[in-house]
């Protein structure tokens, strides 16, 4: 089978950034196409009509889209090397309910922090943190959040790490002095090649938020 | 293996009658236990404590939650009868890739048909009929959302038939007029044992929402 694979993505995209470390945890070579989001290329238009949205995944030319859905796909395709979801179905079921948490509610209270103020942004503070919390709580002892091994949550998961500055900043607030056992369980994947070198840099995150921000005309 | 198998459910949830087909399709013996979601049980709130929603499936002791995680699950334990995902990882990711849609399209523009009035209503029954259309096209001419048989998409998709009633009735529209090649693909669903008898009788179903209306005090 000839593996022609193309990443359609956006830099500071948590969910790109999952997409890159899983093509890089199975060693898949590919092209990487940047789409600038407030003029999207037809291709992306053509690969993902119904959300417009990155990442898209395009193997031999036929799209997937969504970000956990490109991880389990990827996975499943390439099942030799660096197995990311357990193989046990009870674990399974654990680990796509975090994933789908960490959607759900980490992404929706993170952004709430740097797209408001106020009440608003001290919810979103508050929340943001007792997700954290539950996750050190689910994590427990282990190295990773399936045991010894980087897998599928924690791929789900780390990208906001290069997003915790902007969250700091504009929260102004400490993530590691409240959650000190997940900032270690971040700086630990931060040692995987795969993990380090598909984050985006804080800086540019930071930057692209302001810009977003002025963008909308947010305060 | 033993197989003690409890279903926290709640009858007039489309993401309830999920979990009964499966289970049904599968022909897994299970004990039903109805939720009263304004005085949750100690069980669920044990069970699900993260999101304290049903539907929760306990299997030999386990909480499994999430309608569509809980049916990959059974598809994955039970394996032996009716598949209900596709066996290649491609379709796989189409098939999941639908019932993401459904979750977040579907669900939520029906729900702005019955909660809300005026433009908000307004735009959910034109989204909502946007979305069929999109499913009677992803669909074809096929008999079912994965060909010959019955699947995770037809699962994920054929509770909200039961709802379509009250779409109606708060809406003021006709379904049919519009999606009549999505009518005819819920009809036929409705021919299978473990749809018809897990489906909410849709008279049930209105008369849940007049109730729930009043008590959100919803005009």
């Amino acid at each position: 089978m000839s593996n022609e694979v193309v990443l359609l993505s956006a830099y500071v995209s948590m969910f790109g950034m999952r997409a890159r470390i899983a093509l890089d945890e199975k060693g898949i070579q590919y092209e990487y196409k940047e789409e600038d989001l407030s003029n999207k290329s037809s291709l992306l238009l053509q690969m993902n009509p119904i959300h417009k949205k990155i990442p898209v995944l395009i193997h031999n030319g036929k799209p997937i889209c969504e970000s956990l859905i490109i991880v389990e796909y990827i996975d499943e395709v390439w099942k030799d090397k660096s197995p990311l979801m357990p193989f046990d179905p009870y674990k399974r079921a654990q680990a796509r309910f975090w994933a789908d948490f960490i959607d759900k509610k980490v992404y929706d209270s993170g952004k709430r922090i740097w797209a408001t103020k106020g009440e608003d942004q001290e919810g979103g503070k508050k929340e943001f943190i007792e997700c954290l919390k539950l996750l050190e709580g689910e994590l427990g002892d282990e190295p990773y959040f399936n045991g010894e091994n980087f897998g599928f949550v924690d791929l789900a998961l780390i990208p906001f790490y290069s997003w915790f500055p902007t969250f700091e900043k504009f929260g102004n607030f400490n993530i590691e002095k409240e959650c000190p056992k997940f900032v270690a369980w971040a700086n630990k994947c931060m040692h995987k090649d795969s993990v380090s070198k598909s984050l985006a840099e804080p800086n540019k995150v930071y930057e692209y938020v302001l810009k977003f921000k002025q963008q909308l005309g947010l305060p």
